[in-house]
């Protein structure tokens, strides 16, 4: 089972020239060290189940949320850690061989690739600085460590307890000695200017032999046989016996809440000691996740590369819930343990998450999840409402328990609704309208710029009602990032748009009339003079000095006017008007394709390309989520082979390819872009976040021959929903004609209910454009 | 007299501190190192006339057309040479001291600016190789050279019949001896992609002392007591002899016509060897020439900066003919001399030039020249009517007596008919007509693009005329640069509307009815979904990809669909139309004058800078021709104080400071930034180019308190016409009130005949912008 090897890619390559697919598993398939070059703190995973409180794998870099975690081209391993998550980090654990004064400071290994095996729910590499083989693999709360140590003397565990650990310090731990197999303890994350306040998060260990001794220190004071330590610059070392010849295995619950419950989390999860169990038990989890969506057809390498794609969609927004449910409430002053309430057979509802931003997840996850893994969309809806009970508001990117205010807006509104649309129901749908509603006005998190955590003044909500746009500049004295009001104007305006359509399928005309009459806010914004959106300050002059192209800092958030003018994702025929018609539009989105090919449809291929300023300024980005639909507006206003022709595109400069060096341009941002990537190469996308009563899927230009969905029973009527392009390949790229269950269909879109009463959507594909299909 | 040195300007801002302004010479304020760094072959002048035949000065550089002739930053010698024309060099000479055989090929020698002494008509230089002073003066077609060696040994003049020189190599080159004290030949200039026949300059040598001896060579063949030397990689040596005290003085007469042509030049303009009185006249012609307008206010390094704009813009347009009238005809098959016509006094009835393109003349030299040189504008009328006569078609930028066909369009038809509403009429104005006309039909120079000799296709009329623009792209088969046919559309429109002028004044009600018509054809290029001019295919496609902002190359000449579209000076009522309304119009101009200070209005302070091309993609360019007239739209528009605040930041951050490393961005363009310059210092533009009946002067606002420009009476009915600028300053650059000769007036501009029947305009300044006057 794990004879595969890294290196396997060149089978692949061999395989797929001759077209072989058979008894391909999906898992199989999976290459974790996509973009592995690029990658920032929460990117990067193996040891780690779908959703995963854990997700452990080795750090070669530890300092900062950029550039750390599992980095490819770093060839030295600083611990095994056991959490990646938005702000945080948890565990991080080493085995050594020396001395402990000689190690203590100094026991980071060089690693080579040639010998590593990466593969989901699997790591195994070999220290060579001490001659160890080390392997992780985990449950979702458990991090399982087999060591298997070739150097007999000096056989430790090096348990970190303070040092740089990704997106912050840890400022001070603890470790316990409970019996010779059995530790505990925590480490905390140390406050960020994102989350503000000091958060510990808890662990139990256990070993399947027994230490010979506990060591611990606090700075230069080493205590041998120690009880435990407690404190700033310490540390300890579990020291294994000489005579041990087996490899060692380690056991390390995870706990947000307390260090008993990461205790229970071994006891619900992990019981025996059988390493090789869970490795198998990991990828079978995994390849009945990835199963959802069976795709046939196109080469093996775009094979791995959308199981890849799609594998990062399920992850990154991390379980944080214990396994008895218990949880960690800190949007208060104090922090609290809290309880998830539980069905009747005594299992939490639900589980509770930690995430970056909901922003981008109308054209991500709004759709992935709810189609093919309704029961996460359900999760997130509960998880959300959790901290509207705990903290008052709906949160857009909590971490620790508490929010973060990370970027803008109300960005959880149309996943909520898109949710809900769907059919998906199984949340309190009057309190998340309350939630939302409250969300979407003053003193709600609209009012609240990028982690504005103490007021509620930056998000410009009051202007916005009053004047019909967010002014730019606005409340310079405020602190508080991306007060970008042209930027959360056009947001806001889709969010409310969002709200209204809820609203009206709640029977609440008043709220729908209201926030339907907010969303043309945007109109203020469009600047006829240039054909795009202007930022306007507080006495509604335009700004000046003015370049659409020019990216940030001129009141748009990560993006520029010319990318958020087609941020109207509920009004594409309002903007076909104000740009002189539905041709005009196109034709001007068209060339705006044009212009970004020229730079490969992205602003670099790394984070840090961005702040170029020559590369950033382009018209469409594929590299962050602001442009991200834009493919899919010309299916809107009548010109589908652009869709199909700019996707595939894209498709092929973005995302395509694998290599450490490729990938999502070095920020997947928790599973947006690998969603993304997935719903362009299976053909369906929804460009209104399917926030609309009975939602709509535009019909793109899959790159496989056949998909097929299989569709969960609890929420969905049908068994399976199967597209079949026929014809297909590189060149044939354009829909020729459309059926849906053998009938012509005379639309380039699918409703919600067509796909999930299962069924089959037969596309015939061909070189050149059918523009008759309208 | 020539007490003032190269270092003069420390005192200049000491007295500019002081305010002082008695007893100023114009001449004496000019500073010739000005963007010395940065010059091109024709570029640097010392040793010259107005529009002076002969310009003698040091090249530090002699290597291509650009980067080349006086290089203030190349502290090396390489000879002085008698022409720095368009393509075109002529006699480079070089006193030396050594034997033949050492110095034949290297002659070089350094020298410093601290020893130097340059003004308008005079340039003293050491050579510190040999400790030889070289002093340099001349008439307008007479080098006078006057040479003092301290080594008393093999003193030489080096005579330069080979070798690069400029624009191109001298692939051969004559000297004879015709006495001991006069030598006569030519060099040949080879031909280039743009000037395509080898074209010969004609030169007569006299000195006051007999020569030793001729020493000549051919490659390393050295003949000594030689009676001349003809052919390639030849040289001559005209050796000094050696009892030699005094210093020795020669003149070189210069021709396009013929050493017979040279030897008469000298004789008609330099029958003496008083060599300080040379200086002295040339200073007095210049200082005549530069007193036209008289400034007043500002400081002094201001009025420094102003008159040596107003001298750079009376220069580098060279005349060919000689003394006599007698001029090289070099359209056809064979090189011909021939004879401008005479006056009653026998005196030719004009002078013929050569001249780069009258590209960006319409807002430059059609100004400046009409009125305050009526005759040279007149001249170079009749000039243009010669080559019609000679060669069939009015020029837009002849070189050695033919045609180069530099950069696009008819751009001579604005400066013509500008000179004839002007009420300059002694030129045959319907020759004028028949032949301007012409160039505007199928086979004219509309039809040709750039350095298209022996066709008459990459200019598009055909298509102009028959699809209402220019297609883009356009015949890539067929050789010839700058076919840029969005650019080409815009400027023949242009173009159109200034001959459909002529046409409704010489009441050819036919031809006024078709050029106005197609004067609209600009508005086919104009694209409503980004209010930019796009090209467009000769399908009627749009351009794709397209960035308005995206530098040459893709449909505009040296310049971008930003810029461009403001190129309709007949136009910008329809512009507005098309933007919107006027207050659209100026709402855009204004913010892309705020997006263009952010790069100081400019591409880059240097040529080689504008291929850069983050810097060059800027939306209004104040360092090259074509978007040099947008601050003046505002007056057009309803926004007068626009004018007036934008022309200010342009000149202080474009047209202000003294220094060899500021000036014109490294491109003068032989007069056109330098009258630029000067019209906007003055505050009177004609955005028109004066072209209609009557024309008017936009008022800006001028930088002086008080401008006295004296009227030529062979013309016009005034003695001077006077602009007072009260309250004026730095901050004070609003105009508050204009009266014109007493009487309010209520309109920001003048008419040419209110200017030319002498009188004043006082305009009252302020700090705020009225904006009651429009």
């Amino acid at each position: 089972m794990l004879k595969f090897k890294f290196l396997f890619l060149s089978s692949i390559i061999l395989l797929s020239s001759l077209g072989i697919n058979a008894q391909e598993k999906p898992v199989d398939l999976v290459y974790p060290h996509l973009d592995a070059a690029n990658s920032r703190w929460f990117f990067f995973s193996s040891a780690s189940r779908p959703f995963g409180l854990v997700n452990l794998s080795p750090d070669n870099e530890v300092g900062g949320a950029w550039g750390s975690g599992y980095r490819y081209d770093t060839h030295e391993i600083k611990g095994f850690s056991h959490v990646h998550a938005w702000q945080l980090s948890a565990l991080s654990v080493m085995p050594v061989n020396g001395d402990v004064k000689d190690i203590k400071d100094d026991y980071y290994s060089p690693f080579s690739h040639e010998t590593e095996i990466v593969a989901p729910g699997y790591h195994k590499v070999e220290l060579d600085r001490f001659n160890i083989t080390a392997e992780l693999t985990s449950t979702t709360r458990v991090g399982f460590h087999k060591y298997t140590f070739k150097n007999k003397n000096q056989k430790s565990i090096l348990i970190k307890l303070s040092g740089p650990n990704g997106p912050c310090a840890i400022s001070k731990g603890e470790i316990k000695k409970i019996n010779s197999r059995e530790f505990s303890g925590y480490v905390m994350n140390a406050s960020t200017r994102r989350r503000p306040k000091e958060t510990p998060v808890f662990f139990h260990i256990e070993l399947n032999k027994p230490v010979k001794e506990l060591i611990t220190w606090t700075d230069d004071k080493i205590s041998e046989n120690s009880k435990g330590v407690r404190g700033i610059n310490s540390g300890a070392l579990l020291v294994l016996k000489d005579n041990l010849n087996e490899p060692v295995l380690m056991k390390v619950g995870i706990s947000y809440s307390n260090e008993e419950q990461a205790k229970k989390n071994i006891k619900a999860e992990l019981t025996h000691w059988d390493f090789d169990r869970i490795v198998s038990e990991s990828k079978e989890e995994w390849n009945n996740w990835l199963n959802k969506i069976e795709v046939k057809g196109a080469n093996k390498t775009d094979r791995v590369r959308f199981y890849t794609d799609l594998w990062h969609g399920l992850q990154g927004r991390r379980i944080i819930s214990d396994a008895s449910g218990t949880y960690s409430d800190f949007t208060g002053e104090e922090r609290k343990v809290k309880q998830i309430p539980l069905d009747k057979n005594g299992m939490p509802k639900f589980n509770h998450h930690n995430f970056d931003a909901m922003w981008g997840a109308q054209w991500t996850i709004s759709t992935l999840w709810p189609l093919a893994y309704p029961k996460v969309a359900s999760d997130f809806c509960n998880s959300m409402l959790n901290y509207y009970n705990d903290g008052g508001l709906i949160p857009r990117g909590p971490s620790g328990g508490n929010y973060t205010y990370v970027m803008v807006g109300a960005s959880s509104t149309p996943f909520v609704v898109s949710t809900w649309m769907k059919g998906i129901r199984d949340f309190n749908i009057n309190l998340a309208y309350e939630g939302l509603k409250k969300n979407h006005m003053p003193g709600g998190i609209m009012a609240k710029s990028g982690y504005e955590h103490s007021t509620s003044e930056g998000g410009g909500i009051e202007p916005y009602i009053e004047n019909g746009y967010v002014p730019h500049p606005y409340k310079p004295r405020i602190r508080g990032m991306h007060k970008d009001g042209a930027g959360m104007t056009m947001e806001y305006s889709f969010q409310d748009w969002t709200l209204a359509q809820l609203a009206k399928a709640l029977n609440k005309t008043d709220d729908y009339e209201y926030f339907l009459s907010r969303s043309n806010n945007w109109k203020n914004l469009f600047d006829k003079s240039y054909g795009f959106i202007r930022p306007k300050d507080i006495d509604g002059n335009w700004r000046v000095p003015y370049d659409p192209y020019e990216y940030q800092n001129d009141g748009f958030v990560e993006s520029n006017a010319a990318q958020m003018t087609w941020f109207v994702p509920h009004d594409y025929d309002g903007l076909a008007e104000l740009m002189g018609g539905k041709e005009a539009l196109v034709s001007k989105l068209n060339n705006e394709f044009a212009q970004a090919k020229l730079q490969g449809f992205t602003a670099g291929k790394s984070h840090s390309d961005e702040n170029r300023k020559r590369i950033r300024n382009i018209s469409i980005n594929y590299g962050n989520q602001p442009s991200m639909q834009t493919a899919y507006i010309f299916n809107t206003v009548g010109a589908p082979w652009l869709t199909q022709k700019w996707s595939r595109e894209v498709i092929d400069s973005v995302y395509t390819g694998v290599s450490p060096y490729v990938g999502f341009n070095g920020d997947e941002d928790q599973g947006l872009m690998g969603s993304l990537s997935v719903l362009m190469k299976i053909g369906l996308f929804q460009l209104d976040a399917g926030a609309a009563e009975n939602p709509k899927y535009q019909i793109g230009s899959p790159i496989f021959n056949e998909i097929t969905i299989s569709l969960d029973n609890k929420y969905y009527s049908g068994k399976q929903f199967r597209i079949v392009a026929q014809n297909n390949s590189k060149e044939n790229l354009y829909i020729q004609s459309v059926k849906l269950n053998g009938q012509p269909l005379n639309r380039m879109f699918l409703y919600h209910n067509e796909i999930i009463s299962g069924g089959e959507l037969f596309l015939k594909m061909g070189a050149e454009p059918n523009k008759e299909l309208k």
